[in-house]
């Protein structure tokens, strides 16, 4: 989604750092970009469509050295990806600049008011309507006067402006009549300060910052903080100060390099060996045996959290929705409890009817995601009266995030920065903390005997050495089997049980980066219409793994054959009648069909992404697409 | 999928009868064709590959009396729809043939068995082992002779045959040494029986009986039935009597024809306003003022069938599956009950942990989906000891049909039989189906006040005007929009809360009949991949209702504009917003939210129709596809 930079200090290279910010999100994904700096007593504006080099020579014809200055990269959600809608967007006499992420969802009505009131647009943007208002507000404030201890007349201006929006939004305003001020503001979408020395930062994601600190403050909702060279302070949109104090990030920029890898996305692929062996090491006790007394698993839950438990709802969008719908098959068929997996974006609006002893586990790799925080939040005040109140969960790859103040337990998925906009090691590692989970469930409610239990640990034990496995004898072999699809245009994905939420991935991976109209299915669903798609050009990847639905899905893929479909099959190699069925194979280990979920996402995400790399696509930026949507 | 006839009596017309049969059930579905019959003590079979008119001219060149024989349909499932694997098959010696429904799943272990033994096999097919598995036996059974008051050899034979086989299968054999002998059997797939005069038929399904007769005996699982030219004998596969009663339809023919419409489909869409209409007479209760003591609704389920019930699962696939998402929101919303929607597929192989006090529905236009009717199966015999049987209910437009064998009580959707492949006015009948059930469990659980369900009540009752008045206004509009699709290649249908599921149907039926890549998503669900594939190519169609998600549809058709996706909205005609947000409208009455899915879906499925007509396709029996799978 969009990405926002601000900085304030004593070097006079503001348009460096701001450039420098803004590459760091480019992750996250974006149409255009721009900033606008303070330069001897005047605001200066350079905006750019497309990539951010385009920006990057502009300004590079354009060098003044400046020390406050806010930068966009952005996503277009009303107007087009041109020039004119790039942030920041000024008001009417140019001297004050906004950028903004997220939607503000009455800019029609504001704009036909502050059109009435003299105010010229250059915009289909929403955000325009916020320099607008700001300004509209200001001479009265200036004319009115402030009490003594006011900060500012720009901090007050910006506060009354953000209490007449609606929606959701991260701000940044500078003004060239307020020279030393940085003001900065959030609801409903991520906002973090940063500390420096002697220098100070706003940024819509971390990453952006680490390059200048590890010290940060994460703004929270209805938060508004004037930064200047000497410090930041924090209000209430109702005007109140707010005490905070700044953490301390464990990262290090190395961790967002692509180490020569050529995408971001291929090194993420490879890492996922050892990000398993992390989650494993952090959560599994390594001396467990059968016959202890205690879980071998410790996801530091509460002692009395999964009592009285009667069901699970997992809430998610995307790539988190598909690692959600297999730890549903977990929860259900490992642990006993029935379990439903719900688009975010549609339970907040049609929850399922209040029940009483349900877990709510939200998934979200950024702990950002719009729809996932408001359906968590909505579910978090929702229940009976007298009722204990809801228990909600957390699964995330940044417990920094947002989700940390909605949900108050949190399993870290401990995969360190992804910078690629498809996610690969981000999803198997909320896979495997589904996995702990459902284990740890299993063992409490006694749903599996400890010999059971053991054989799974030991089998997840495995799982790094195999997936090196895949890696180290496949690639090649992936690499060279995508060529042949270089030109197709639609691919349709199989799979049934466990492995039916792998299909979808398989798919989403494909479309996301290649933009081929890859579709997952679960394989006895194809008959019930997919199949008319089906005849020579339309390649079938179907995943067969040994265990309850092995024949069914065979005999899914021969009617796929029957139609002349291309058959490529993800299973293990020494399978006679796999090896007969399919065209070309992508073999992985035998495994339990339980764990196979954690092997066989990985050779499609090579297909994916050797695909997407022979097409000559920008892998770790796929068009349209956002690292984390933070946007309804 | 496949269709089987079989003919035997006093008419010499049995090729004639046969191929009529055969055209009866085409709407089922079917890539090759074939006929047997026996004449002057030889059997003659004739096959060709496509559609059914290839069969009818080679089947003219060559004509001969015969009052005995069978025809076959095939939809492929093993084995490509080439000649040398349509029905019917035959043994070595070429004097025994059989037509098969359904899947035989060891066929491998049985056809290395038999080649063994000698037999020659000359398909791909899993059918080819019946012939040889009948054949192999007779040899044995003849020199053992039977005792005096069995039947017939050929019925032993067949009978032991069938014993040995494992999977879903309806067969029907003859042999020219036994002129006077249709044998058939059952197990897991349609197979109706039909009483001529002096006649006797059998059939997969009724409609290639209705020309014939209207008293029919549909067979069982497990059961055997020898037919001669004075009558019928049903036994089970141990070999032991079964008595069994004919039962009579109140079909005519007249309801299998075009009825000047240029397919099945477009006249099937115009028959929705009637379909609406006859199930509202049919259940509700006209006379109903909020006050009065009774339910306004009748459905004829017990009256403690609602009792205690905390909540739902539904089963299904395709078509009826979208119906079940449709449901799950009234149930919830409406009646307070937390549903789950399951793909019958999946479900059978890993079903949700038993909860008491659970619905379970079956959805099936035909009630004959392999998959649904084996989830109901199962769940119909898996509850605790001591717990009370599982309450099922079936959604079937074929109350006739093996449905109403597993589930005890059943929702007519009284559409009338359906011919067109593409579902349409049984998904409607399956929608008001839904909506009178949650609107029985609102009024029973009192979750709705009784002037609340007055209103809803009133608002279904003018649906069959507003549909007509869509049709009548639409059809020539939607016809020439459609021209703009006919080269397209791509779609993607949006939709939020309530018409979610109408997104998923609207892109199902463009994808069954012109072979378009169209894909259904949650609006809010856009963002998290499938926003990479749009680009001017991609047409984008969002139904926008006002009501909850109303502006949150029209946001996420922003983003879609964004990126120069071509914009066509389902949508009031007078809403100002959506006017100047789509490029294209599909205009529908002002109706409320609830209920807007009973039109919404009108022009989804006008649009399908028309750009596969201007296409050239054959829209009521599009490739690969079968309007009932009867199949796993």
């Amino acid at each position: 989604m969009c990405g926002i930079v601000g900085y304030i200090g004593t070097q006079p290279a503001a348009s460096e750092i701001l450039l420098a910010g803004l590459q760091k999100l480019e992750y996250r994904g974006y149409d255009s970009a721009g900033i606008a700096t303070i330069s001897e007593g005047e605001l200066h504006c350079i905006r750019a469509k497309g990539k951010l080099h385009n920006l990057q020579e502009k300004v590079a014809s354009w060098n003044r050295p400046a020390s406050l200055g806010i930068g966009h990269t952005r996503w277009a959600t009303h107007g087009k990806p041109e020039e004119y809608n790039a942030h920041p967007h000024r008001d009417t006499s140019e001297r004050l600049a906004v950028v903004q992420n997220g939607i503000i969802e009455n800019y029609r009505e504001l704009r036909e008011q502050l059109r009435h009131h003299g105010h010229t647009f250059r915009s289909d943007t929403d955000t325009e309507v916020i320099p607008h208002l700001i300004a509209d507000g200001l001479p009265r404030i200036q004319a009115e006067g402030l009490q003594a201890h006011h900060p500012s007349p720009l901090l007050e201006a910006v506060r009354q402006a953000v209490c007449q929006l609606q929606g959701a939004f991260a701000i940044a305003v500078i003004s060239a009549d307020f020279p030393d001020e940085l003001i900065v503001a959030r609801q409903q979408a991520p906002l973090v300060l940063g500390f420096g020395q002697g220098e100070f930062f706003c940024a819509s994601d971390t990453p952006a910052l680490i390059p200048y600190t590890r010290a940060i403050l994460p703004l929270d909702n209805g938060e508004i903080a004037r930064l200047t060279p000497t410090g930041v302070e924090v209000f209430s949109f109702e005007g109140n100060r707010v005490r905070k104090t700044p953490r301390t990030l464990n990262w290090n920029p190395v961790m967002v390099e692509k180490q020569g890898f050529k995408h971001f996305m291929l090194k993420e692929i490879y890492e996922q060996p050892g990000v398993v062996r992390t989650c494993l090491e952090q959560y599994l006790n390594g001396d467990w045996q059968p016959g202890m007394a205690d879980s071998p698993i410790h996801l530091g839950l509460p002692t009395d959290f999964y009592n009285n438990l009667e069901q699970v709802q997992i809430v998610a969008c995307g790539t988190s929705w598909h690692a959600g719908l297999v730890g549903k098959y977990l929860l259900e068929q490992v642990a006993g409890l029935p379990t439903t997996v719900n688009y975010a974006s549609e339970f907040r609006y049609a929850p399922t009817p209040l029940r009483p002893n349900t877990l709510t586990i939200g998934v979200t790799q950024s702990g950002e995601t719009a729809d996932t925080l408001a359906a968590l939040e909505m579910e978090g005040t929702r229940h009976s009266e007298g009722a204990p109140p809801p228990r909600l969960l957390g699964i995330t790859n940044r417990p920094e995030s947002s989700l940390s103040r909605l949900v108050p337990q949190i399993i870290d998925t401990h995969a360190g920065i992804e910078i690629g906009v498809a996610a690969t090691k981000t999803f198997v590692a909320q896979l495997v903390a589904f996995y702990l989970l459902a284990l740890d469930l299993a063992y409490t409610r006694q749903t599996l005997t400890p010999e059971q239990l053991h054989t799974l640990i030991e089998g997840l034990r495995q799982l790094p050495a195999e997936l090196e496995l895949i890696l180290e004898s496949q690639e090649r072999y992936v690499e060279t089997l995508a060529h042949d699809f270089v030109d197709t245009q639609d691919f349709i994905f199989l799979g049934r049980g466990i492995n039916f939420p792998i299909a979808l991935e398989g798919a989403l991976k494909l479309k996301e980066i290649s933009y081929i109209h890859a579709e997952g299915y679960p394989a006895g669903e194809m008959k019930h219409g997919p199949i008319a798609l089906l005849d020579a050009k339309v390649p079938v990847v179907a995943i067969a793994m040994p265990g309850t639905v092995f024949e069914k899905v065979l005999s899914n893929a021969q009617e796929a054959k029957a139609r002349d479909a291309l058959l490529i099959g993800v299973t293990p190699m020494d399978e006679q009648e796999a090896a007969e069925t399919f065209d070309a194979l992508l073999p992985v280990p035998h495994v339990d069909e339980l764990l196979s979920p954690l092997l066989t996402v990985v050779p499609l995400q090579l297909l994916a992404y050797h695909i997407a790399a022979h097409r000559g696509l920008d892998v770790d930026q796929p068009r349209n697409l956002a690292k984390s949507v933070t946007v309804e």
